[in-house]
């Protein structure tokens, strides 16, 4: 497949600051989420329809890195990368810019494909893989 | 009735606060939740009881008013009372106290039983009024 | 003055839901503040400006009926009112309309202006009124 | 340095779940920050005199796996442990345990000292140092 981006803009709101004057660091899955959703749903496949289907999508991992602080206000741009065909799991790359256009953070996050009702791994839906592949 | 109060403390964390260096205004429902679920617990009733036995308590109002700040760190002091018997609804009055012992917070939130099947309007269950009578 | 009314938009994510499947009562809070910070960014001075000018604007009281749920994905209306010239405090009203066009939440947000190196109570600044009046 | 661990006990709040029924995956950072805030805190130094000596701790990356869930009303553990001497940096590895005792999520969270006025990279405060060799 060829990458696959999407960029998204979040404004930073007070609910995401803490005391240091900077977005809390666990507030930027909010901005994964956001990102991910965003994109698939620019594919064509909105998350709602996947979980219709019976197929949810949990979090497996994190790995992010905090280069520099996110402040109030800051208009700031979600880059969501998919690089790879998913199977049973799903891999976003982020990159987050702050107002000024500076990358400032960067974060992998694993997403696994279960079945709602048996809880048990299954594979990406085939719809999802063929909007990805085109 | 009697009327019934339960008293429980919280550390504030970084998560709670914003850039103003105190608690976030919206953060305080946690510490109504927090209030709510230990006095029901403490009657002998915790809420996945209630949930298992089919009644859901989804919020219905908020009045709060905000005399002071909460700050970070601080080993706050949650008063929950309770004064009038549930029938459809049940309503919870809160005091918070800073640090130092000082109220800085009042609300008043009113819930109502829901059946969990039918989403309509229900009474509250038997067995917390009788909890609640004795 | 004339009501000066805002509308944005907002699409609910996986962060504001809870286990109930609809959007937490606290999360509402942003909601709020959203509402308010948009209205005050198109009147033509964003909070960050109203910051830099030494005053800061906590939250005082909060009022709201949770008239029905808001659930994941859904792209809400939130309607913010101002009717009332401030001058120590600022009362913002609130609709918040689900995704089908149905008012599902009303509430009223009063914030204070406080001076932010005395932390004691001030005047709305003059250029905020004049906004306000024109 | 001998390792040091600490256990904290928390019960997860409705605030902290999402509509998948479980802990929302940003929420565990709430759990990693009680963990290394309650252990400095049991070594003698809290973090607010951490910031009252100038210094303050921002994160600098985050790794987790996600291995189970975490359920509304359980009562998790979280075991924080630190393996090395600080110097620039501070790394804290995390378990969390379910309500069964059971091992469901691993987090390393590493955090730099920065000095308050400059913002630039300082090393860990000697007291703390001197704490953790005792």
């Amino acid at each position: 497949m060829k990458p696959i981006t999407t960029t998204t803009r979040y404004r930073v709101r007070y609910a995401d600051t803490d005391q240091m004057g900077v977005v809390y660091y666990g507030n930027y899955a909010r901005f994964y989420e956001i990102g991910r959703t965003e994109m698939i749903r620019e594919l064509g496949m909105p998350y709602t329809e996947l979980e219709a289907g019976g197929v949810m999508m949990p979090v497996y991992s994190v790995e992010a890195k905090y280069r520099d602080v996110i402040r109030y206000d800051e208009l700031i741009t979600i880059e969501t990368m998919v690089t790879e065909m998913p199977a049973a799991r799903m891999i976003f790359d982020h990159r987050i810019l702050n107002g000024e256009g500076k990358v400032v953070h960067e974060a992998r996050v694993v997403l696994v494909f279960l079945d709602m009702i048996t809880h048990r791994p299954t594979r990406a839906p085939g719809r999802l893989v063929a909007l990805l592949r085109d």
